[in-house]
């Protein structure tokens, strides 16, 4: 990084010293490296260290910066594509689904995915906890809700009641899924497991499984933001987009 | 909202706070409803300023609230399902596209982009510019790359020029589409026509179409985060997932 002074620009200045920076990241520091402290930074620009402080929560919530207690503010590496469809057409659990089933309880479903199950909230579903792992990091945690009606005889909790629940929807046709993708906040719990804070943002996927006209599963998913690039395709070739 | 104290919780007080009022929302206000001023709302959880703005801050990042000078702060509607293909294996600008084409200029396509295209930066490109309106609001913006090898005898900029680059496209078999969805932040020039801040969530949905086994094109297109959810439907029923 040079000696830039800033100049006077019409937007804000921590967004223009976040441009300033995002050039240096991509030109002169590797991915890993750790960034000077901020009293250097903000000297090195010549900016108030609460300006330089905004900047930097930019850069992180880009997905360009980590900071990590103990570690420092380090380069963070290109986001990671993720295939939020890889198996077609298929029901969750099939082989080749890149989530692993850690537990399963009997719930009362919250009201929208009520809603999208076409039942009332006292009807009970399994909602099985499942996590999906890419590159060595857990990038998504989900809630897979399906009605207990949909799955007679299924009974007790843990993975077992989760992988029993799957296998009952593969007995079943799967006609059809739909998803929507929008901005979310870490709850504290998903946030524990994706190595997050509480309120961190991310990508809330909610997938509707459809079998006999109605609406058999519902999943929401939770991916962190910062890393990950959610990739969807219909040609076999989304590789391309991940990279 | 009741007189709630709030009580030491293990996750940070904001959060906590940020639950209540969420609650809060649900239960006793109205869509557009104002919110009472933030001394007032301290006092009746009492907390801390700074715990409340962060709260506030919080529920306007997850679309709960919206904040807007000389109004104050606002309960938000829920967020519209914006359908990211409703015209399925179309070339952009087919009947019933819901983008409107706003201008178009000769560029050296961004790094990513040419990356995506598999053409050199230096090779030029169309970039039309589209915005999508939904429910009175402009929802989203667009850069839309179109090597200009791909469509040769093109010239001028402005609108005619978009409109010739997408006709040309037209004349093409559209093998297929392929989506990213990431977390972004408004650049100063969308975040103006999104109405919005610079730095305001978003998010970026990248699109590469493919013909003759080559990238004929790719859609950079900008979302606002706070009142869009983006849909995927392969069923045509995607209408459940928007309500």
């Amino acid at each position: 990084m040079g000696t830039t002074q800033l100049e006077t620009v019409p937007e804000p200045k921590y967004w223009h010293l976040k441009t300033v920076l995002a050039e240096a990241l991509d030109s002169e520091f590797a991915v890993g490296q750790i960034l000077p402290n901020e009293r250097e930074l903000a000297a090195r620009y010549g900016v108030a260290r609460a300006t330089l402080r905004q900047a930097l929560e930019q850069l992180e919530f880009e997905g360009r910066l980590q900071r990590r207690r103990g570690v420092g503010t380090t380069v963070a590496p290109p986001r990671v594509g993720v295939d939020v469809a890889p198996v077609e057409d298929s029901w969750p659990g099939a082989p080749g689904d890149a989530w692993q089933t850690d537990g399963c309880e009997e719930v009362s479903p919250p009201a929208r995915v009520a809603r999208l199950l076409d039942a009332s909230t006292t009807e009970p579903v399994s909602a099985v906890r499942r996590t999906r792992r890419a590159h060595g990091q857990t990038v998504a945690t989900e809630l897979l809700y399906v009605p207990c009606a949909a799955t007679p005889g299924i009974s007790g909790s843990g993975a077992a009641r989760g992988h029993a629940a799957l296998r009952a929807l593969h007995h079943l046709e799967l006609e059809g899924q739909e998803r929507s993708v929008e901005l979310g906040s870490a709850r504290a719990d998903d946030a524990r497991q994706l190595d997050r804070l509480p309120g961190a943002p991310v990508l809330v996927v909610t997938t509707r499984y459809l079998s006999g006209g109605a609406t058999m599963a519902v999943a929401v998913s939770t991916y962190r933001a910062d890393t990950c690039r959610l990739t969807f395709g219909d040609t076999g070739a989304v590789e391309l987009l991940a990279s």
